[in-house]
């Protein structure tokens, strides 16, 4: 149920922006798959990524270490399409719902990238691998 | 199903601990409901706070505005108790499943800090408060 569409006018803030000050031009992006509700990943987008993912339908996020924007599954296939995009208390997160293409979006061959539970404050691995990394990154890479 | 347990020997990285070093000594925490699988919010971590959830079973945010801890529930008795915690494969993110003591973890009155969701690239509030924050926050003032 739509409650209200808060605007400038009677809250005296912009809620149709996002606040991409707090993290340096960033908001974390939280992934769930739209119909399990599995989260399947945290990445960051900024401004620019945030406008491609509005435009294409498809998350984009843009990536701290290579300092560029990459479209999920732009080399495995597996992408994600959105769903659903809700923001937080502060606009400064994302919580975006998914039907993701592919078995799943771990670089390391997991459906979800949180594959590791803490047992006794120790990292176990207690998922089971639902694609081989090897085969899904090298094949497209032969198709681009 | 447990499937291994990675250590230094094996992988020549150590997956006992966090990466706090991509972003300035912060890991992002997405807390789930561990029943509904909702998500409910997103906070951020620095060693310290992350130390203190592990040893108090509570979630312990660190606050970027007031540079301190928090245990999350502090002032309105809405705690997080936790029931999970998953890590991702880069270790710079949590995924913490809980039980929520109140009847929401949004300091607006919402069951999720996610009520806002995007239609036509506005954002529009489209959930029911689930408790009034005037109440609760100044209940709780009074207790301390």
């Amino acid at each position: 149920m739509i409650e209200a569409i808060e605007t400038d006018q009677n809250t005296g803030r912009d809620f149709t922006k996002l606040d991409f000050t707090k993290l340096d031009g960033l908001v974390a992006a939280v992934v769930q798959d739209a119909v399990t509700k599995q989260v399947l990943m945290v990445g960051f987008m900024n401004e620019e990524s945030y406008a491609q993912t509005l435009a294409t339908g498809f998350v984009v996020f843009y990536s701290r270490s290579r300092n560029k924007l990459w479209m999920k599954g732009e080399s495995s296939g597996h992408t994600l399409r959105v769903v659903k995009m809700k923001t937080d208390c502060d606009r400064d997160a994302l919580l975006i719902e998914v039907e993701a293409a592919g078995p799943g979006v771990c670089h390391e061959g997991y459906e979800s990238c949180f594959f590791r539970t803490n047992e006794n404050d120790t990292w176990v691995v207690n998922a089971q691998k639902s694609f081989s990394p090897t085969d899904a990154y090298a094949a497209t890479k032969e198709t681009k």
